[in-house]
This record gives C-alpha cells, sequence and structure tokens, in this order.
C-alpha cells in the first residue's frame, strides 16, 4: 500500500466525516488515516450498489471516486451488488423504487452499472477489486439468525434514524420490514469483512449498523467514510434522476460539457473539488473560467482529454451561433459610409461597441471580440472589403452585437 | 359434530370474547355460533403452548377445557408446541422466560406436559387431536418469506400493542425481534390452517395477527375465543407460578383440595364458572359450601370422584384436629357439677356456648357442632359418663370452642 503524503491527502479531500474518529495518538486504531499509514494488508473498502438499472449520475461518482483512490493506494474495492434486495423488491408493492426485479433484469442492470462505472474504478489491477452478491449471504439467513440481527437493536434505535422519525411523527405508516433493511445492509459488512465502508452522508446510520453487527459477530468493526451529497445543476436540490437536475455518466461530451458549464457559481467549488483533482489552491478566480475548467475536467474523465477539449471549441462556437440565431433582431450597422480596406479594432471603434480603436485593441486582445462566433485574435486584421463582412454578426463581450449591413 | 344447545351451551361457557362477532343473521359466516350451527366438517382449533417445562396449573386448564368442549363436540384440536421459539431462547439472553433450550429439553418438556393435560384432552378419540411443532414450519421461513410476514404491519400496529406501548412509553427498550414473535405466532394459524384460536384475553393481538396473516396469504382468517385470566388462589392477582398462588395439575389431591377449599368469596363463582361443569343456577348459596364443591369437584377431575371425596373427610378431620391442637390452650369447663347420663344439647347449655338447650339443637341440626372434631348429628345424643369426654373439644359453630376437664 502507498500511503505517501499525497495518497493520504488525496484520500481525505472532501470527506464530509470519518468515524469513529478518535485522536491517532490516543486510539491509533481508530482513526482511520493512522490505520492506513499503519495497516500491513490491503483494507476491504465496502460500497453498496442497488441493482435497478437507473443512470448512475455524478453524485454517485463522489464515492466511486473515494473508492478509485483507495484501490490508488493499494486497496481493495469491494462492490456489493443488493440483488437480493432487488429480487424480493418491496412486499407491500407500495414503493415504485423497490420494483421487484427477475435475476435476468439484475444480470443486466449489474451489467449496465459496470459499463458506466468503468471508467472511475480500476478494473485491471489484480485484487484491487471485488465485486459481490448479496443474495450469497442474505439468501441462507433462516428466522433464527434473522431474530438474532433484528435483537442486535431497539425499536428506540431504528425510530431515531433520520427518515423513520419523521415518518412516525408525521403518523405516516412504518412497515416492520422497512426496519430490516438497514440491518440488511450491515448485514453486508459482516459478510465481506468490510474494513471501510463509503457512503453518502445519508449513510450513516446503515455504516453504523453494519459497525454494530460486526461487532456482533466478533468482528472488527469498520471504519465509515461519509462523502457530501452533490446538488444537481439546479444548485439547489440534491443531484438526482427523477429532478432532472443531473448529469449521467453516459451523457454525451456535448450534452455533459454545456450542462456542466452552466452549474451555478454557489456550487462550482464544491463540483471542483469532488468531480476533479485539481489543485484547489490553483483555480482561476474568474467563475466563468471555473465553470468552463469544471465542464473541460469531467467530460475529459469520462469521453478522454481530447474529446473533452473539441467539445469546448465546439460548443462556444455553437453558443455563438445561438447568440446569432437570436440576431436577426440585433440592431444593424451599416457599412455604407466607410472606406476599405481598414483594421478590424477601427471599424469596431466605428459601430461604437467600443469607445475608441485602443479599446477595440484591448478587447480583442482579451479575447472579448467575435466575428461571426469565431474569436477574432489580430486587431491589425485587414477587412478588404465592406461586402466581405455583410450579414456577418460582430460580438463585443458577452453582451454587446450587431450586425453588418450594406 | 354435534351443536345441540347444550353443546353450543357448553361452548360458550366463560367466554369473555369472540370475534369477529358479527350478527349471526347479518353475516353469518363471521359469527362463530352460527358457523359451528352450520358446518359440515370438524374445525381446526389451534392452542399454542410455549413448551418451557413449567408446571401447567388451573389458569391454564380454563383453555383446555374449553378445547375439550370442541374436542366433545367433534372438532380437532391441535395443540401447536413452540419447540423453535424454545430452541432459539432469547438472543439477548436477557430473558429468563426465553431461557434457550436443546431439542432434548424440548422434548421432555412436551411428554411432560401432555402427561400434564391428559385429565383434561381427548387423547383417544380418532381425528380429535393433532400435535404439531413449530419449528416444522417456521425453521423453513427464509429473508424473502420473512420480509413477507413483517411487511404485513406497521410499527404503529405494533407499538399499540398492550405490553409494547407501556414498556416505549416508559422509554423502556424493545428490541426488534420482539415484533417478530406475534408475526411468528400468527404465521402458525396460516401453517395449521386453524378456523377457531383458542387464548387467554392477553392473547387478543396475536390472534389477531394470526388472522390477518391468514388473509395475506389467501386463506380464511380464524375466529378468535378468548377465555379469562384466572385470579390465583390469593383472588387478587393472576394465577402464576412465580406469584405462588397457583394450583398445578399435578399437585396431590390434598394439595389441591386445600388451596381450592380456601378460595376467596369473591372468586369462587368465577372458578365455579371456568374450572367446573357444575350448572351454576344450582349452587349452594352458602360460600363456605360453594368452596368445598369446588374443591371437590377440580380434585375429581384430576385424581378421581373417589380419591376427592375420601381427601374432603380427611382433610375435614385434620382441620379439626389442627383446632384441637390449639385447644391446649382453649378455655376449660368442668364436667364435675353435672349429673350422668345426659343429653348433648343440655351439656352444650350448660357450657355457655349456647344461651339454651333449643338454641344447641338448632345448632347441631344445621351441622354446627363438633366433639373433637366429628360432627355431632343427634341434638338427643345421650353422654352416659363425664368420664366418657373429659379431654373432649367442644365445638360450636366456627370460633367457640371449650375443652371438657373433670
Amino acid at each position: 500500500m502507498d500511503h505517501s503524503k499525497d495518497h493520504l491527502q488525496e484520500l481525505q479531500r472532501g470527506v464530509v466525516e470519518v468515524f469513529p474518529d478518535g485522536h491517532p495518538t490516543d486510539q491509533p486504531l481508530d482513526c482511520l488515516w493512522h490505520r492506513l499509514k499503519t495497516c500491513d494488508r490491503p483494507l476491504r473498502i465496502k460500497l453498496g450498489i442497488d441493482p435497478t438499472g437507473s443512470d448512475v449520475h455524478l453524485g454517485h461518482s463522489i464515492v466511486l471516486r473515494k473508492l478509485r483512490q483507495f484501490q490508488d493506494a493499494g486497496h481493495c474495492a469491494v462492490l456489493i451488488m443488493g440483488d437480493f434486495t432487488a429480487q424480493i423488491g418491496d412486499p407491500t408493492g407500495k414503493s415504485d423504487v423497490r420494483r421487484q426485479l427477475t435475476p435476468e433484469d439484475v444480470q443486466a442492470n449489474v451489467k449496465t452499472y459496470l459499463e458506466q462505472v468503468r471508467p472511475i474504478l480500476d478494473f485491471d489491477t489484480p485484487d484491487r477489486l471485488e465485486i459481490c452478491y448479496n443474495s450469497e449471504w442474505l439468501s441462507q439467513l433462516n428466522l433464527s439468525k434473522i431474530l438474532n440481527l433484528l435483537s442486535t437493536m431497539t425499536v428506540g434505535q431504528m425510530l431515531a434514524k433520520e427518515g423513520f422519525s419523521e415518518r412516525y411523527g408525521k403518523g405516516n405508516p412504518i412497515f416492520l420490514h422497512e426496519f430490516l433493511y438497514p440491518l440488511m445492509q450491515g448485514y453486508d459488512s459482516v459478510a465481506i469483512e468490510a474494513d471501510v465502508e463509503l457512503g453518502g452522508t445519508d449513510q450513516k446510520f446503515n455504516i453504523a449498523v453494519g459497525r454494530d453487527l460486526q461487532r456482533h459477530f466478533q468482528r472488527s468493526p469498520q471504519f465509515g467514510l461519509l462523502m457530501p451529497i452533490l446538488p444537481g445543476t439546479d444548485g439547489i436540490q440534491k443531484m438526482s434522476k427523477s429532478l432532472g437536475n443531473y448529469v449521467a455518466l453516459t451523457e454525451s461530451a456535448v450534452s455533459m460539457y454545456s450542462k456542466l458549464e452552466k452549474v451555478p457559481d454557489g456550487v462550482i467549488n464544491q463540483y471542483l473539488e469532488l468531480l476533479t483533482d485539481l489543485p484547489l489552491e490553483d483555480l482561476p478566480p474568474n467563475p466563468r473560467d471555473r465553470q468552463k475548467l469544471l465542464a473541460l475536467e469531467v467530460v475529459g474523465q469520462y469521453h478522454g482529454r481530447e474529446l473533452a477539449q473539441q467539445t469546448q471549441r465546439e460548443l462556444a462556437a455553437i453558443v455563438t451561433q445561438g447568440a446569432m440565431a437570436q440576431a436577426e433582431s440585433l440592431p444593424e450597422f451599416s457599412l455604407g459610409d466607410l472606406t476599405f480596406p481598414l483594421k478590424i479594432s477601427y471599424l469596431i471603434s466605428q459601430t461604437k461597441l467600443c469607445s475608441s480603436s485602443s479599446e477595440a485593441r484591448r478587447q480583442i486582445k482579451g479575447g472579448g471580440v467575435r466575428l461571426n462566433g469565431e474569436k477574432v485574435m489580430d486587431p491589425d486584421l485587414a477587412i478588404a472589403e465592406g461586402t466581405d463582412i455583410i450579414g456577418q454578426v460582430l460580438q463585443v463581450g458577452k453582451k454587446k452585437f450587431i450586425r453588418f449591413v450594406p
């Protein structure tokens, strides 16, 4: 295992909470970071997956990326496919989320899932990835063992769980079998002998149940490592398919890029921290530049650097063309009074989009001038004839446009 | 099946509640009594037993006697031995009641149990008794079926159960596995296809769960028939071994008789109704006579009529001897002044235990006079010589004694 300073720093990046959080010198075994530095074998890092067949999105990618970091540091990622739960569905038939799936459904979903996460995880290095199906051990549980599992917790503890407490408080029914799900998830940790379980902050209770059950079965309890829940592209609610504010890992580069370059200012930094490896000290000051950097980086992860850059270029053009489409109703500037050839900076000053030729030169050097969507690079660019540019759109900055007319 | 008026009356005797309690003409299928009159096959009458090895006592005998009445009317008693639960014990290890038993323990307890209830149930008529072990079906339940069972109820419904609600209200822990026990008992009804389940009033919830589960599994739901919980021989708390206020079915005739003839006035009638078949209209008016009748009847059920009567006689003598032992310190009456022979009624008037000879005659006729513990029957009984009775104890009523001295 490699726990150089870099790896440790990488593993700690974006983490909301690790528990238990004993101080490394007081109770070294209770501190994950200390444990990582001193362990003499690869740890087993658990991540549970519901093979429900829905798109994996950037929200899910956060824990997967963390899992990859553990792989890179030499540990073993253990992906647990919750095929057992998927195949029984919700016994009350009331939940759409827990629709009952056939074994074939589950197999198909697992396949799709693995295809989606292939760009994130290391599938190739030996002993760094295990894929398990929890039906393997859960289908073996009989009533006696289940009573034993249930006996480890009280009704009060279960009702204190977020979600349950609210529903119970409101008088909404909680069906008894729902109490078994956290215990089943916890028992997965026993079965695969997890050393660490990863999850979103909403998984704290379930991961803690796993610790309790491991202790109950005389195993060493796992660490819990919680990552934030990613806000969606609306910047408000958590990323979720049903809210339509998500970016799926399988989206095209264009779709992914165009969503990410519009992520609201308030969440850009969180996106950069959680979805990229970019050093956070070195980010460009301008939020627009951060958006583009984010989009380029993330698209690069799933579609390769080259396609990401190409997409960035193409989309910039499309954006301008879009603006041009709007330009049908733009202010017009008549070329009739001008004498050609002339320099573009002079032309711009004549349109009044800049106050002077020198102001126009500055804008061009700053990359703020486009002619028909193409960035103008040379302030001395000569326009030979007025007819060369009739119908074209001149853009200065984000918002100032004119169209040339005869 | 025999549902003559007598049988129906017998079956209804002492019953606290039958549910559902639909009116026989409105919803004939929802009324047990109507169902009994119209059914064309023997019904399966369920009684669940915990083979914990403790003494069966008269409190338990109430439902067993009811079960026997169903047998006598042609139905099939299905005794369910809860061997599964007994063998797993209480997973928390906190309950003495649910001590974990080996299969051998359970077998031994079942044997002892059947020996104890043999005087009550009909073991001999074919097709009127089935003995089942619930491990047969409960050990076959897997996680999927158990989730299904659990999904039939909500946390709120379970917490509304007597016992649970109090503990939850007080903040005392309720362990999750405890929620499974009512469902396991209910599933027994599904497994044995019970038509009726008998129980004490404390079993209403569990029996109702059985109905729900039968419906859930598309079976016809059972009727619940609830019998009272018998107060102990203290007349206050419910009969229970731990309170020491119980009469075990295996107690000797003497022990059983002596406990029953002292049952407090407030509960005699309930005992007579629930523990005997005596017609309640014809009971003797005097509570003392009712106690003796009760003791004679119940001892007769478990030890035979003859031994019961013998015990009654012997105990009467012992009681008097006991009184006589106390009599060492009794007031003395000197025979020195009297002229013999004389009639006993005159003698009694002289002792002042009665105010006159005629009062003494009345007491004798009423059975209230004993000489050395033997009831005096003849008011004209002649005492030939004073020496015949020197040292003997004369008793009038319950509390007046004198000893004859020279």
